[in-house]
């Protein structure tokens, strides 16, 4: 690190320049089990034509760029592996317009799911898309987030019109209008979403919203095995009902969450559902769920219909990987994340938990089942590097299962540090397509260098 | 054109592989108004493994190559503008893999979307992406195509699942899998849906279905005027009923529709609705619709209930650009397509219009409103140059004023030739990286080139 970036940044900048061990140390580290990293300097831009600036400064010294978001990354995403400006996008946190008439909203990269969902209050509109933690919008678009509402509204894929990105030279570029469609060109947008900041910095985003349902109805039903409730997601899928959400939780899951959360439930393999619609719509919904839970054995629907009730059911979901850590006080979480197409789902899960039962790790289980997507929280020892060890040989193997299947080695996580591995083994040939794309577009690696692949390597 | 690739192309197709003057007229020209331009030689592979061949033997050569799916692009997308070899997919044309219980399936790019519906008739399930023309799959994904339902079931971008395609080297790859959703890497699968051809050849396409509605509804109502239609679906879209068509038809087209498909309606601007969903649901939506059409005027809702006169009805619709052409016979057809937000849908619509009656052609309006995405058709003389410089200037406002919007020059119809430099104008400095990325995939310029931009320029 230059001392003459140091000093330009501080002239550009002033005091929002941080060299503080503490921040750097907070700036390093993610909500993963990944070895910290933390950076040289951290910038807190409050413009993209700042961001822009930074960026033409550190190409000159050809140092790397590590974009920061609310730090919830779950594969080391955010990780300075070889040191360089970590731009701290949080202070670029305003709404820029809401278009009720046409169902969107541009904000800058730094606002939080949560921020805007209240934001969005009076509008009679939300936005669906809900990673466990409150993750910022340009975090969430350069990791393709998605959460408990994919399987109705899709994921941050579907749900982004436009980007604002500065590239790697520098040049300050939006990727698409407000159309609901275009046939003009590349899909530019869809290259940044998911890019995990490797091909440029995002510092606004346009995205979809909806309008809140005439009526919601969350339920909760718990069943007598995970297969069961598995099984019982996936004729739900396949009869084309239109939920809105369906999550699963295991036993181990539930235990920690009633307890985190202060569910009134049992501890059994269980799934939350919500249903969006008109009253008549959401009624006819739940009836034909609750006749194909019925007929896997699942007990009572315990309703949640007052916006208090769900509210808290859907928080103790997005918390399940902190109540998950209570199981083991002191351990590190991993969560896994594959995804694979519906009719695998049973095979695939029930092949996981043999894998798990036969291993010494402490692990629960939920998943946007849905989606064909499930998690195994590990809860691991820090102290054990062998845990570790045991944990990325289940996870190796869940990953490889997968693929198989015709599934992907990560449903919403991204790459990362932790995934590089196995995109040889998902992608083959066109991974190299992909590194071709990097080192166009970034010529001097310094955009999040040592995420999603190693260039040249 | 080198008399060694001939004979190469020839050792490995045998007869399928054509140099006759009719053949080869055939494949240059499309739907559009552009100039015609033949291919060299014209060949027809039964696998991927020969589109690869083939590939790496035009790249050898440094021959263009234009993949051909049924021909009924409508900008000029398999005009070989370069000469050179047309790989005409419609030998590709089996149904590799239905994945009933995971509603999707796996084809080769020359299946059309008719033949693939005449498959799936068996399985409950459909593929809702509706082109008026009966294009290939491949074609599809290649120009983002959308159609009547993408208001409700997206276009090709949502709809792709996994590409299989030959790169300009010949390499094979697969861009995705199956799963819903992946945070696995550079979205490379919308790279290739919208390209064009000018990254690689799409030889397999894994597309999402849905199933059947338990209750189809389709109706037909006319307005006052063209305003009161557009007003009506805008406040539809905005309220938030999922309908899954809606169709905007004003007084000439109607007037061409009734005659070429004998439909019993008035030529006035029209609407044509389908609903999907349960009996209650769709019984709702109908309902919610029909009153706000009545405050804004429109008439009784002509129902089309059996699956035949649905069938008839939407056969309609999709004729729409041969029916306009009988309203001026030798004309030649010049269809347009801008795509904006929705709220701004009927000042672009009233302002074109206004356009349109000041000027001395015929045209006709349609319109894939729900989406805000309308098409004028100009019926132009093919012998007066200066009708076809008339379009030019009204459809070269009609872009600037949906780019202005916050839309776009082109929301299905893609940019082929006619749209070139309506990019500039909608991505200014992004441009330039799609450039890179074609120079970077297609460094020999040979995929399709001269489309969607000069390379170089």
């Amino acid at each position: 690190m230059s001392d003459s970036l140091l000093e330009a940044l501080i002239n550009l900048l002033g005091e929002r320049v941080s060299t503080a061990a503490v921040v750097l140390a907070y700036h390093g580290k993610d909500e993963s089990h990944h070895a910290t990293a933390p950076p040289d300097i951290v910038v807190f831009p409050e413009s993209s034509e700042e961001v822009a600036t930074i960026v033409r400064l550190c190409a000159e010294a050809q140092t790397p760029i590590i974009p920061f978001g609310a730090g919830t990354s779950l594969e080391g995403g955010i990780s300075a592996v070889h040191g360089g400006v970590c731009i701290d996008m949080t202070r670029m946190n305003r709404i820029i317009q809401i278009n009720v008439d046409d169902l969107d909203v541009t904000v800058e990269a730094g606002v939080t799911r949560k921020q805007l969902n209240t934001d969005l209050r009076d509008t009679g509109l939300f936005f669906p898309i809900d990673p466990g933690a409150d993750a910022t919008l340009g975090g969430m678009a350069s990791t393709r987030a998605s959460g408990t509402n994919a399987v109705r509204y899709g994921t941050m894929r579907e749900n982004v019109l436009n980007v604002k990105a500065v590239l790697a030279d520098g040049r300050l570029i939006q990727t698409g209008g407000r159309a609901r469609k275009s046939a003009a060109g590349y899909d530019l947008t869809r290259m940044f979403v998911g890019a995990e900041g490797t091909l440029g910095v995002i510092t606004e985003v346009t995205v979809r919203l909806y309008g809140v349902p005439e009526a919601i109805s969350a339920a909760v039903c718990g069943f007598p095995s995970i297969d069961a409730a598995v099984r019982c997601c996936m004729l739900t899928i396949q009869s084309g009902i239109p939920v809105a959400r369906v999550e699963l939780l295991d036993s181990a899951q539930m235990r920690a969450c009633i307890q985190y959360s202060d569910l009134d439930s049992e501890p059994v393999p269980t799934l939350f559902f919500e249903f969006h619609g008109s009253q008549a719509s959401v009624r006819e919904q739940a009836a034909t769920v609750q006749d194909i839970a019925a007929d896997f054995g699942g007990g009572d629907f315990q309703w949640a219909d007052r916006t208090e009730d769900r509210n808290k059911l859907w928080q103790a979901r997005h918390d399940a990987l902190y109540a998950a850590l209570t199981l083991k006080p002191g351990a590190r979480a991993w969560s896994t994340d594959v995804c694979v197409p519906i009719s695998r789902l049973a095979d695939c899960i029930e092949e996981t938990r043999s894998d798990i039962e036969t291993s010494s790790l402490t692990a629960t289980m939920v998943g946007h089942v849905g989606d064909g997507n499930f998690h195994v929280i590990f809860l691991l020892d820090p102290d054990r590097p062998q845990d570790f060890t045991e944990a990325q040989r289940i996870n190796d193997r869940m990953v490889t299962r997968a693929i198989a299947m015709d599934g992907t080695c990560t449903g919403e996580h991204g790459v990362g540090m932790g995934k590089q591995h196995c995109l040889v083994q998902e992608f083959g040939d066109a991974l190299s397509i992909m590194r071709d794309l990097k080192r166009t577009l970034d010529p001097l690696n310094i955009m999040n260098p040592g995420k999603i692949f190693t260039v040249g390597s």
